[in-house]
């Protein structure tokens, strides 16, 4: 193999990828959503923390259980997708760190720590929904992420032990391109970085 | 083009791929670090609001000012890498968005709204440091990035305005491999994941 990615690597995950607001009708298999999981959680996190954990909404009673916590620009289009990931983040992740972290007692390093455990549980499972998003792309998928939604509302209905938080949602399909917006700008290399 | 990233791809960016603590000679290119921000912000972020802000470090003058605030299991390869860049998050974003998405009034969702500009600038930061780190591997080099450092520190040292706050670092450069640990576990899907 190369020792860096090919130009259509690069388009597929970063240079052509759009965020899709229509979808075709393609089914999205279990098998899928369980292989981007599987490549994602290979990203790094803090300590291996892994923070992050995934409802699929995929049946239609799961959509109508998301429906009343969206914005209202956001209902159709998720109603409409294939599938919508709830991506959260859980703030007893440091419960699992002598399975995920087992050379040393990276427990103690958290516990009673609030500050540092929100911190640590939004920075790692952002990072999380990050590695998500491409590792979807990477196997074909679009996606649709969105913070557009009553993050409260939704850990209610999905989260109900109130230990994990909503982090963003991501519908996951493969997108109509005639509902695309056209592409918002991005910054130069020089207005938001330095070399030092 | 297939429609999905090859096994040498997916080896490349998440299955092979390690937090690196070594590194050799080979030096990194300012060009390089160019293009791994150059495909890193494609990647969405909420109102394509593009929060991140970097700082190169790569002289030894630049090193030393950022030694200090590293934790003391941090600073022999922190101090060897080639480069570690500073991913911060600029809180004042929204005052870039009348460029970012100019078809609407988006600032005015954020202004004077304090948590709402905070959760948004850390969890698109966040975002955009994970497409940081999948962009850096797509183009073959090796990353370890790091929570192991004093904040409050590094945003007097490289970010003395103060709208700029530091979220983590990444050393950058080509791993050397006997200094690896080994790989720490990760959850099976069914452990955190539900398809409802």
């Amino acid at each position: 193999m190369s020792d860096i990615l090919n130009d259509a690597g690069l388009d597929l995950l970063f240079r052509d990828a759009r965020t899709h607001n229509g979808w075709t009708d393609k089914e999205v298999s279990d098998v899928l959503l369980q292989a981007i999981f599987d490549l994602a959680k290979m990203g790094p996190t803090s300590a291996n923390c892994s923070p992050q954990r995934i409802v699929y909404v995929k049946t239609q009673a799961g959509k109508e259980k998301l429906k009343p916590a969206l914005m209202a620009g956001n209902v159709e289009k998720t109603m409409a997708a294939p599938v919508t990931a709830i991506l959260g983040y859980d703030l007893e992740f440091y419960e699992q760190l002598p399975k995920l972290f087992p050379h040393t007692d990276a427990r103690s390093w958290f516990l009673g720590n609030d500050d540092l455990i929100e911190a640590t549980a939004f920075r790692n499972g952002s990072l999380q929904g990050a590695y998500f998003i491409l590792a979807a792309r990477a196997l074909g998928l679009d996606c649709g992420p969105m913070s557009g939604f009553d993050n409260a509302m939704v850990d209610k209905a999905f989260f109900p032990d109130g230990k994990v938080k909503s982090n963003f949602i991501c519908s996951l399909g493969y997108g109509d391109p005639s509902k695309l917006f056209p592409r918002s700008p991005r910054f130069d290399f020089d207005e938001v970085c330095k070399i030092l």
